[in-house]
Parts: structure tokens; sequence; C-alpha cells
């Protein structure tokens, strides 16, 4: 194992985090507040480190192989969520290490759950700095599911980008070229975003807090009442327009714009079919238990499927009044998840396709015994192994939701907050069910515990769990 | 489509159960009830018209393909279903025939929920007639197991069948040698369990009717407080006993008995270690909670763990008042099941295992990718055409599991009700939690509707779900 390998990359990552954290530095010093000497202290100890560590490490010749691979991504989320906790421990608000350590998780996760409660008389340099973490984190997820995952075999869009290829000789190259166009989409989303969110009513600080956390699919929020503080229909559309643009895969964005074939266009109208009809339906049986306008339910339907569909985790009412069939319907619908190759999180659609397929193909074979075939999935041109990687992941993917919720029920965790507690981390969505938890809660009185364990439940949901897992296996560490 | 094909082996359904209703008729005209007469009534209707069917259309020629297979599992089910509801509706019991086909149902498959309260004071023939079902339905399971289900390429069996057997050339004559001694090995744990219960206590006909519920892993119960009313050990532990075994593959019980050898051994350490791992995991947490002395308690965490995932569903306490984690644990439990090849629903053990083995083959592909192998499984036998098999009704499981409960939740059933009617309906368990349907509940207040869905998804697990799926796709139906 070579160490010096991780730390290289790792020291780019400080300094990337340093030059982030002068920015709610800067908003303190702005607004008046004290907590901008925490967030400059700690860029300048990170900075300083990272500057010191990259020049000594660069240049040496080192191994980087799976091992190290996987090691990377692991210490990486798991160390900058520790990191970046520190200025929201050391700040103004009174948190403990654990509270801390949550929100800084849940940021850079973009799962957006809080333990925070009067976000809209905090500081601006907190709220700015949380905004940032989600939209790092989202930076972060779709660039390591470019360059990192497909190579690990992990997340199953190897896919996308081989059959985006042109040129097949300079696969770096071609990595590196897509990651350039995948920042600028990026930050072109971003910067649409805020000015329509400005245009439409919010504050400047809002409008760039809430893009930064709606192009994240994040879902925090300078406000208790998240998006419904603004009551305004024309904010709810523009969110929901942007919380699906940014579950689209980014590769898909990316061709859109410049005319390159790819082929994730399947993936992305079954993910807006299946909202539209997922709208329909919620909007159809709970209409009846609603009061408001038609044109409000609908608006609210389309809202909270589109917020919890991309791991986005906005709110505007809580749904959880809407009946039991609501209840029911968002505790479901919060293991579903965007495309693969975005920033949102869950099982995700592209998985879905293939395991509809995979049942399909099946129920085929039972009818028809005597015309199988050798081609498993006969209208799509995945391979075995994609197919597998899909279904060990799916089988972890039930198993690691049903340990976590069972271990938070061990801290006297009542059963639907466990079970939501754990899905929602997992599938880094932000809101559970439960009064507790739910859309108008937050996670603040959850023992410390499960706060824990659901800070490593939303890095493992990251890491597309098998990333994760296989590091905690001793076989790993065998050379 | 040959009709003939499927009727002739349902007029002989027709006269079996006609037979066994004569003993619920016997009973009542002992006790001097007169619903006696209903039941006469039904089984001279019944066996009337199965004397005509059987010779009118026996010796004909006609073609048993697939198709003819699957219909005839639908059909009989649910035919036999709605036949066995009779004569629970024109009994004294005044139910509606939603409620007397939900019984029905739930006894055939050996589910184990009910709708009827007041046991203790109901006449013996009704109470019998219960039991029968469950008795019956446990044996037709286990026969249809090895019959039918390994030729329609459902159930995962294929593989002890084929395994056990010692001369492939006369298939038949092998399947209905299996079939005789499953016959004379499921009444043998009968009898024996009868005389134990009876020992133990019991009176005869409680013996009879708790030893017919008990060895078909049904759960029916003379009484409201079902194997709680007895308040003794010793009959804890034979049910203990009795569940667990009747869990068990009756390929290997039939081996133990004549020495012959089957591949099945290892999922029976897998089953029994598990159930004695999770007994110890529910008590070492919920033992805190409990102030009864540690015996009590470690006997009770055993017997509702064996209930549960024997799927059975008696119940000596109302576990939900253990604390959260027992909540949270039941609920989970309820979704395992015992082994393939019993009369036990659920997940079942042989596809945990097949499952476990499979991710474990991913993670090491994933650590040594230059290691890959053609054997995906390398420390088991199993075909890929078994994998792909589990693959599909874990993915239907789980859907269906989802969908029904979602729409249960649609008729204002609350979350905890709906997930937990789903599961314990799908794998044939008998209690859910929450206050309503829990261990100390029943099924009475449920909507109509609810009632009617659980009792086609009690049969959907009975048929492997991809046996009764198949029957509803628009494309069987084709020549």
């Amino acid at each position: 194992m070579d160490i010096r390998a991780i730390l290289l990359p790792i020291s780019r990552f400080l300094l990337i985090i340093s030059g982030f954290m002068l920015l709610p530095a800067l908003a303190d010093i702005l607004s008046g507040n004290p907590d901008w000497k925490v967030f400059a202290t700690s860029a300048v100890v990170l900075g300083g480190l990272g500057t010191l560590m990259v020049p000594a490490l660069r240049g040496q010749p080192y191994t980087f192989r799976l091992q190290e691979s996987f090691l990377l991504v692991n210490l990486a989320w798991v160390g900058l969520s520790v990191i970046c906790a520190v200025p929201l421990y050391a700040s103004g608000l009174h948190i403990s290490f654990v509270d801390a350590l949550f929100e800084a998780s849940s940021g850079l996760t973009t799962t957006g759950s809080t333990v925070l409660t009067g976000l809209d008389e905090l500081p601006p340099g907190i709220l700015l700095w949380r905004s940032l973490l989600q939209w790092i984190g989202g930076l972060g997820i779709v660039v390591m599911g470019i360059m990192l995952l497909p190579a690990l075999r992990v997340g199953g869009q190897q896919l996308f980008l081989i059959e985006s290829s042109e040129d097949n000789a300079k696969p770096f190259g071609r990595t590196e070229y897509f990651v350039r166009r995948i920042v600028a989409v990026y930050i072109g989303l971003t910067v649409t975003c805020a000015g329509l969110y400005y245009e439409a009513g919010m504050t400047g600080f809002e409008a760039i807090n809430h893009a930064l956390t709606t192009i994240s699919t994040g879902g925090f929020s300078t406000s208790d009442d998240s998006l419904g503080h603004f009551h305004s229909l024309t904010i709810d559309w523009i969110a929901i327009v942007f919380m699906l643009v940014s579950s689209l895969p980014f590769l898909f964005l990316i061709t859109l714009i410049e005319k390159r074939r790819i082929n994730a266009f399947r993936q992305v109208v079954f993910f807006l079919a299946l909202t539209l009809v997922l709208t329909m339906i919620l909007f159809a049986v709970s209409a009846w238990d609603h009061h408001a306008p038609p044109w409000l339910v609908f608006t609210s339907s389309a809202f909270h499927v589109a917020s919890i569909i991309s791991t986005t985790g906005f709110v505007t009412d809580d749904y959880l009044q809407w009946g039991s069939f609501a209840v029911c319907f968002f505790f479901l619908l919060t293991f579903v998840g965007g495309c693969n190759g975005s920033t949102a999180g869950g099982f995700k659609i592209f998985r879905i396709m293939i395991l509809l397929s995979f049942v399909r193909a099946r129920l085929r074979v039972l009818r028809y015994p005597r015309r199988v075939t050798n081609t498993r999935l006969e209208d799509t041109t995945v391979s075995t192994g994609t197919i597998e990687s899909v279904v060990a992941f799916a089988i972890l993917y039930v198993v690691t939701f049903a340990a976590f919720a069972l271990a938070y029920s061990a801290f006297d965790v009542d059963i639907d907050t466990a079970l939501s507690a754990s899905i929602t981390a997992l599938a880094n969505v932000g809101p559970g069910i439960g009064t507790e938890i739910g859309p108008v809660g937050n996670f603040a009185d959850m023992p410390s515990a499960v706060k824990l364990l659901q800070s490593l439940e939303m890095i493992l949901g990251r890491l597309e769990l098998l990333g994760g897992i296989l590091v905690l296996l001793p076989d790993f560490w065998l050379e």
C-alpha cells in the first residue's frame, strides 16, 4: 500500500477546501460576524498544510493501484467530513462535535438533513459554508463518478463514458476533457439558477445559497421553512426544473450542448416519465384530502416528488399531513433516486431499468423455455458484468438499509423514524417521515450514536456501497 | 389451452376437500352444533361434483404443457380458497364473504392471519376446519414444491430434487416416491406433535388443532391468546422444536430417516444457526427492558424468533411492548422465512445463501479483478439459471411488497400497518406490527378492499410470485 499516492490528491483537496473557506470568512467580515476568524484560521491552517504537502509529494514515483483508489475515496469522504466539521464546531453555533460532523457529512454527501434550527437567524458565514459544502460535494460526486468509479467497476456508469467516446486511443485525455466540461456545465447551471431565483424575488444571498444547494441536489436552505419560506409558485417551479435537470446524467447535459451522441437518452426519458406518473398518482390520490385549489395541489405534488426523487429534500409543505397514502408514498419514493452520473443519490434510475429488463427477460424464459438465448437482456447492450454489479448493489442496498434501521431502533428510536432515517441517509435525500425527522422536523434530538451512524451511512451511500464496504473487509488489507 | 387438462386435477382436489369437510361436520355433530349441516351439505355438493367430473375427464387425451401447469396452480389456489370460504360464510359466524375468503386464504396459504375474535367460544367444527385448511394447504405447498414448481423453474429447489436422485432414468417414478414419503413424514410429525401437546396438558381437541397448525407452519389457534393461552414452558418448547423442524426441507427430513444423501445440509445448518444468533441478539437487547426472569425472557425470545422465521405466527406475549428494537426486529424478521422445500413461506434461507455467495463473489472480483473466473459462485454448485431465478424472485419480492403496502395505505391504513400487513401476507407469516394487526390484534377492522388484496397477496406469495405474476401478463395468454 503506497500511502503517498493517496496523500497527494488529498493534499490537493485540502487546498481546494481551504480556498472555499475564504468565502464564508468574507461573508462574515462583511456582516461583522466574529465567526470570520474561525473560517480564516481554518483556511490558513489547511492551506498551509496543503502547500507543504503538495511539493513534498509531487514528482516522486508512486504506485496507484485499485487498493490505493479505494482507500483514497474512503479517506477523502471521511477525512474531509471531519475537516469541514471543524469550523461549524468552533463557530458561534455551540454544537457538539458529533452534531458538527453530522452537518458536514450531510453537506458533503449532498444529503441535506440538518441538526440546526433557527436558520433564518444564523450568521451568513455558517449558512454559506453549509451551501458550499453541498456544492463542492455535488461536484466531487460527479467527477468521482466519471474519473474513479468506472475504473473501480463500481456505480454502473462505465457504459455512458465508453459509449460517449469517439477516440478510444486516449482514455485519460478523454476523461480530463469531460471533467472540464462538467465543471463548466455545473457552474453554468448554478449561475443560471441563482439568477432566476433572484429574479423571482429572493435576495442575492438567498439566491446564491439555494442555487448552490439546488444544483448539487443537496437541499440545505437559509430558512427553517426551506423553500416554503418564499410562498412563491415561480420559485417552486424554478426549483422543480433545476432539481430535475441536476438529476440527469451530466454527460447527457454536455452532449445536449455539444451535440455529441450518448446512450443515456432512454434513462432520461424513463426518469422524466416516472416523475410525471408519480406526480399524477400523488395528485390524484391526495387531492381528495386537500382543500387548496387544484393548481396549488398539483404544484406541491410535483415539487415534492421532484425534491425527493432528485434526493434534494427541499420542502414547501408538510406532506405528512396529506393522509396515510402520502406518508407511505414518500417513504417508498426515498429509495428511488435520480439518474446515474448526476449529483442525485439513491438506488438510481439506470439500475432500476436494468433490473426491470432482467425480470422481463426472466419471465420470457419461463413463458418460452425453448426460446432461451444467450443475450440475457435482449433490448439493451448491458454486459453481464454490469448486471452483476447492479444486482450486488441492490442486495447491499437492502441489507445496509435494514441493518442501519435496526441499529437506530436499538437506541429507542421508533420504527417509522428508524426506517426512514436509514433510507434518507443511505439515499442522501434529507427528510424522513414521522414527527421528529419529517419534512418540518430536524435531526437535532436524535441520539448521538444515531447521528454518528447516519454520517457513516451517508458516506457509504455516496461511495455506491461497494466502494465503502470493500475497505471494511479484512481481505482488502491483504497484499 | 386445454382446459380439461386442468379440470381433472381440480376435480380430484374437490374430492379431497369434500372428504376433509366431513371431519368438522363430525365434530359439530358430536358437540351438538347446527353448523354440521353446513359442512355436510358442502361436502356432499363438492363430493358429487368431483364424482361427476373425474370419470368424465379421465382417460381422454389431453395436452399438459407449461401454460396448463401455471394456470392449474393459480386456479387451484384461488378456486379452493373461494370454495373453502363457503362453509365459513354459511356457518353461525355471520361474517361477510370477504372475511370468509380472507380467513380461508389465510388458512390454505398457511399464513395464519385471522379476522375472527372470541375463538375460545367458537364451535369445534369451525375451529377444526380452520386448522385443517392450514394442514391441507401445508401439504399442498410441499407437494407442489416437489412435483410442479421445479418443472416450472420457479422456487429454486430443482437442485435438491435432482441431487437426491439415484436413478435419473425414471423422473416421474422418483417424484411419486418422494411425495409418498413426504405425506408419511408429514402425518408422522403431526401425530407426534399432537401427542406431545396432549402430554404437556392440552385437551385432545386443542392438541390436534395446534399440531395441525404447527406442522403446516400456519399458526391458527383455538384461543384468542394463541399458545399464550396455556402458560406452559413445556408447550412453548414443543412448539419451538416443531415449528423449526417443519421449516426444514422435507426432503432433508426424509434423508435423515432413510439415510440417503441430499445437498440441503448447509441450508439446514445456516437456518438453525441464524435462528440461534437472532434469538441471542433479541434476548441481549430486549432483556434490559424486561422484568421477567432471564429463562422466561430467553424462552419467549426463542419462541417468537422461531414463530416468525418459520412463518407460523404463534404468539405467547405482546413483543411489541419490548421496546422499539423488538418492533423493528420483528418487522424485518417477517421478510426472512424458512428453508426451501418446507411449509414455511417468506424469502427463504436458500435464496439468502445464494445472494450472500453472489455478493461475496462480486466483492472478490472487485478486489482481485485479474483473478476473475467463469464460476460465479466458487463454493457452491448453483447454476446460472438458479441464480437468475433467485435474483428475479428477489426483485419481485421487494416490488410486490412495496406495491401492496402502497395500495393498503390508499385505504387510510397507517404506514406501520400497511407495511407490515403487506409483508406478513406476502411471506405468509400471520401477525404484523402496530396496535391493530400486531401479535395481540387481528385483521377484523381492516377495510374490505385491503382484506381482498391481502388474500391475493398471500396466494401470490405461495406461488413463489413468478408462478402467479406470469398468468397476469397478457403474453401468457398468447398461443
